[in-house]
C-alpha cells in the first residue's frame, strides 16, 4: 500500500495531536522529525506583516541540518509583538528538547486567527504529546496533515516516486489552505519531505521554482496571508548520487517530480478553498510581456464578478473582458479572443454566436479553462481560481475574533 | 417643495420611459434636454475596454453647446464592435432629431449587460416617447433617475443651492451604481445639471476635482466598469457673474457645493451597492506618500475578508493589518495604530486590550470608520467601502447573460 503522507520518504517520522488550542477539540499540533537531520529550504509570504513563526523559520533555516518541524493550527501568532516572537522561539526550544536537538535546528509554523497570544501551556503539553506519538506509519503522516487544518474540510496529502541514478526517490507533501490564498507564496502552509540527496542550494532553488509554478499560481481571494510558508526537508536517505548541478538530468527529474507533487497539492487546496465548489484555470496568451500575462490571468481569477458567474454556471464572458480591460495590461479589445474550454465566445471586439447550452455545461463543470488571447504579443501565463459562493461569505462573516 | 432632481436648476427638462429593453418592463430609457444649450464636461472609466457610448461621449464633448443626453439601462452596449459604435451614434442622432439638434451636440450613456447588441427598434421608439414626455417637473427628474437603474433598489438624486454674486445657483444630480464600482472614475453613471454660468474649462476642472474626492473614493468590489461616466451640464441660466478664474471665490464656492452634491450621491450609491447592508470609511494617515496612503485605504476597503467581517459585525482587526501588510505600501508593523471609530484595537505591533462589546457595537453600525496610522510618514487619504454579503453573491451568480 502506497504511503501518501510525509512519512513516505525514508528518514521521517510525523505526528498530530489535539493540544486544546482549538475549542473544537480537533487536532491542532503537529510535528515532523528527522532523527538523522535533513537539509531544509523554505519560501514565505511576501506580506510586509509576517507571523512570529515565519520570522523564526527564516532565522533557523540557516542551520546546516534541521531535526524537526513544529506546527500549530487555531492560532496564527501574528501581530503579537515581542511576546509572540518569544512564544514562537519557545515552540522551537520545547520541540528541540523533546527531539534532543538545538532550538536553532527546528522550524516552526502557525496558522489560524491573527492577533491573539498562543496558549503556551497548552502548546508545551501538546509538543510533548506530539513528540511521544511520532511514528513512521502512514497514520502518523495523516495525523500531521489533519493537525494543520483550519477551515479546510479535509486533510490533503500526496506523494510521488522518481528513479534517480538507479534509486527510488520519494517526495511527499501535506498542505492546508482554505481562505486567504493569493499568488506570491500562496499556500498558507505546505510541508514537503523527500529522501533525495541534494545540495542545500539546489533544494532551495527547486522549491522556489516549483512553488512559483504551482502554489503561486493559485488565488482564492487575492489575499496573501501573514503566515504563508512552504518548507521542504531532504533526508538524503534514498542513496541516489547527490544532486549538485542545476544542469544535471537528475536535478531536472527531481524538479519535475517536485512540481508535479506541488501542483497536485495546489489543486487539492483549490478544490477545498473556503466555500468553493469549482475551480477554473485562466490561461492568458498573446500578451505584450510576461508581466502583462500574469497580471491579466490573476485579474480574471480574482475578479469577484467572474467568480460569482462561475458559481452560478453562467458563461458571462463580458465580465472576463471587463476584468482584462481594467487590469492594467496592454490590450486592444479588437484583438482579444476568449474561449471557455474550446468554445470561442468573443473574438475581434464583438460577441460570437455560440451554443449557450454548451457554454453553460462547460462552466458548470468541476473544472474548466478560460483562455484569453490578448493579441498584443507572444507572452503567456496562467492562474487558477475558484468560484465565490455564499458559503465563503458565511464562513468569513461568522469566523469571529 | 424643494425639487431634488435634475430639473431643479433652470434650463433643463428630463424624462424617463419604459422602452422594453429590460424584460421587466421597468423604465430603461431617459433623456435630459437643455433647449437653449449647455456647456458640458465629463469624466470616464479608465478601463481599457470602454462602451460605445463612452467613445461617442468623448467625441461629442468637443461640441461648444450640448443640447441633450440620452441614456439607456438594461444593456451596456460594450464589447459590441463596430455595430455597437454605430448604434450609439444612432442613439445620438435620433435624440438629436427629436430635440432638433445636431447629433454631435448630444451625449449618450448605457448601462447593463455587456456583449449584447442594443435592440435598436425599441431604443428608437423609446427615444421618441421619452422626447415627447420631457418636462421641467419634479416627477420628470425622478422618472429620469429611475430610468438609469440596473440592480439598484432605489432612485438616487440630490440637489443643493449656493449663492454666487447675489444669485442662487443650483446643482442637481442623479446617480446609479450597485455592482462594479471602484476608484478611478467609480460611478457607473452620474448625471449633474446646474444653472451656473461658468467657462467650459473650469466646468471640466471642477467635475474632475469633485469626482476625484467623491465618486473615485468609493469601492464596492474593486471593479471598474466599461461604462463608468459622469457628466455635468451647465445652462448658465442662474444669472451669476460668469466664473472664469479658478482662483476666484465663486469658483471655490461652486466647487465646494458640487463636491457636497457628489459626496451625497456617492454615499447614496454606496448604501445601495449590491447586497450591501453597511458602509465604512477607511482613513489612512501617517503614510510615507500620498500614493501609499491611497493604496492602503483602497486595499482595506477592497479586502473581501474585511468586508465579510463588517458584514458579520466582527471587529476582526487582524484582517485589516493583513490587508495593510500585503498592499505594497511602506509599513513597519511596530508603528501601526488601528482604530474602529475612536476605539484603539491595535498599537505598536501588538493587540491592545479593548472592550469587545463596544467594538462589536461600532462595527454593527450602518456606518463606521476604520482609522489606520501607518507610522511611516505624514501623508493621508481615505476610501469608502461596503460589506460583502451573501446577497452580493446571489445577485451576481444569478444575473445571467
Amino acid at each position: 500500500m502506497k504511503k501518501h503522507g510525509l512519512t513516505a520518504p525514508a528518514g521521517f517520522l510525523a505526528s498530530g495531536v489535539s493540544a486544546g488550542i482549538k475549542d473544537s477539540g480537533s487536532k491542532d499540533l503537529g510535528m515532523i522529525s528527522c532523527p538523522e537531520g535533513a537539509k531544509a529550504a523554505g519560501v514565505f509570504t511576501t506580506n510586509a506583516v509576517v507571523s512570529a513563526a515565519v520570522e523564526v523559520c527564516r532565522e533557523n533555516l540557516a542551520c546546516a541540518r534541521c531535526f524537526g518541524v513544529v506546527v500549530n493550527s487555531g492560532n496564527a501568532n501574528a501581530c503579537t509583538g515581542k511576546k509572540g516572537l518569544s512564544d514562537a522561539r519557545s515552540m522551537c526550544r520545547e520541540a528541540g528538547k523533546a527531539l534532543k536537538a538545538e532550538e536553532s535546528s527546528i522550524l516552526a509554523a502557525s496558522t489560524g486567527i491573527i492577533g491573539q497570544h498562543l496558549p503556551m501551556q497548552k502548546v508545551r503539553c501538546g509538543i510533548k504529546a506530539s513528540a511521544d506519538s511520532l511514528s513512521q506509519s502512514q497514520k502518523a503522516g495523516r495525523d500531521f496533515a489533519e493537525s494543520i487544518l483550519t477551515t479546510d474540510t479535509a486533510a490533503k496529502q500526496y506523494s510521488e516516486t522518481v528513479r534517480l541514478s538507479g534509486k527510488d526517490v520519494t517526495i511527499a507533501g501535506a498542505i492546508k489552505g482554505a481562505g486567504m490564498i493569493a499568488p506570491n507564496m500562496a499556500t498558507t502552509l505546505c510541508f514537503l519531505t523527500t529522501d533525495v540527496a541534494i545540495s542545500k542550494t539546489l533544494l532551495q532553488r527547486a522549491l522556489k521554482e516549483a512553488a512559483g509554478e504551482s502554489l503561486n499560481k493559485l488565488t482564492v481571494d487575492g489575499h496573501q496571508s501573514t503566515n504563508d510558508t512552504a518548507l521542504i526537508l531532504a533526508s538524503g536517505k534514498a542513496g541516489n548520487a547527490g544532486i549538485n548541478k542545476a544542469g544535471s538530468q537528475d536535478y531536472k527529474k527531481f524538479l519535475k517530480t517536485l512540481l508535479s507533487v506541488c501542483r497536485n497539492l495546489t489543486r487539492q487546496m483549490a478544490l477545498d478553498a473556503e466555500g468553493a465548489s469549482k475551480i477554473f484555470k485562466v490561461a492568458v496568451s498573446g500578451a505584450a510581456s510576461k508581466k502583462d500575462a500574469r497580471k491579466a490571468a490573476r485579474a480574471v481569477a480574482n475578479y469577484d464578478l467572474v467568480k460569482c458567474a462561475v458559481n452560478g454556471s453562467d458563461p458571462n464572458w463580458g465580465r472576463i473582458i471587463c476584468a482584462i480591460g481594467s487590469c492594467g495590461a496592454k490590450v486592444n479589445v479588437d484583438n482579444i479572443t476568449c474561449r471557455l474550454d474550446r468554445l470561442t465566445v468573443f473574438r475581434g471586439g464583438r460577441p460570437v454566436k455560440f451554443d449557450k447550452k454548451r457554454a453553460e455545461e462547460i462552466v458548470s463543470q468541476k473544472e474548466h479553462t478560460i483562455s484569453i488571447d490578448l493579441g498584443a504579443g507572444s507572452s503567456s501565463d496562467f492562474c487558477w481560481g475558484c468560484d465565490l459562493s455564499k458559503k465563503y461569505v458565511e464562513i468569513n462573516a461568522d469566523y469571529h475574533t
